[in-house]
């Protein structure tokens, strides 16, 4: 993975309420696990919006949230702007399996997350939309589960280091207990 | 990772209805990610149940799945039996930074996983019931998407290959659409 590639999630058909915690889970993993940004696509959810702030704002800052716009205009830009889009399916190719994380790697540009909710638009799987068709494994799970894999091996562990900007809040790693600094 | 060595997830603090989405994609990662069982802890939920039961009909079996029993009653039996147990928490000693896995896989032992859901009991800390506090980085995110990343490390990625008992549906991995053999 290239030092100045990006990697953006966008999540797709979000229903208010109903996905609220878990689209809240998709955000919090893939900020914490080295994504650059998070984009609610076709619906706008504000309560989703706080919480992605509010936790910016106390564990660090650097992370982009957007929401609203439809998915076929973000994925149409991304790849205009020479992105390229991988799209997380339990029918893909698999990640242990095959050589696809190695062909991500070695395009070496900036890359789209496609996680769906449900069923997801058959448009999702066709080369007009997606790059790649990537599945953690082929057994029905977690988009959020998924996803987290899916940054782990693309960043290869490094994101688990990764410092936050104007961070008010911070953990110290212990054996036992729980120990943060607080920078007020 | 031991060949023999098996992984089983408990998940504490479910919450009917409000948990209900996130404690089925525990579990369901649990199952797709290598573990041999998932236990709700304290409570029944049997929405949770028929749903586990209905993924391992139709796309394979031998994963246990129990609730009910108190989480001090398992952790205490499981430690009688001589294996170790994992707590997940943003809190504990980094997977990335620190040596925590390896000791875990020197360990050569059955591991039992504590997943929480909201804050947890400070015992989980202690230890008279774990023996590693392990964070998937020190960020607060999803217990689903850290319980995805230990389980992808602690088998090494070869969890992703493995095959299911008695399957009726299978998905053929594909770069392009979807395709499953059925086995009626």
């Amino acid at each position: 993975m290239g030092k100045l590639s990006k990697v953006i999630i966008l999540r797709w058909g979000h229903r208010l309420h109903r996905d609220a915690r878990l689209t809240t889970h998709v955000a919090l993993a893939a900020r914490a696990l080295g994504a650059s940004g998070f984009i609610l696509s076709d619906v706008e959810d504000e309560n989703i919006r706080k919480t992605i702030e509010k936790v910016a704002k106390n564990w660090g800052d650097g992370f982009l949230f957007e929401m609203g716009t439809s998915w076929r205009k973000i994925v149409k830009e991304w790849r205009t702007k020479n992105g390229i889009v991988v799209h997380l399916t339990a029918y893909g190719e698999n990640i242990q399996t095959s050589d696809v994380l190695q062909q991500i790697k070695d395009a070496g540009k900036d890359v789209l997350v496609l996680v769906g909710s449900k069923k997801v638009p058959g448009e999702f799987f066709l080369s007009d939309f997606s790059d790649f068709n990537v599945a953690i494994g082929n057994q029905p799970h977690s988009e959020c589960a998924s996803l987290a894999v899916f940054l782990d091996r693309l960043f290869e562990g490094e994101e688990l280091q990764k410092t936050f900007l104007d961070a008010k809040v911070r953990i110290l790693p212990q054996r036992r207990g729980k120990k943060v600094v607080r920078n007020l």
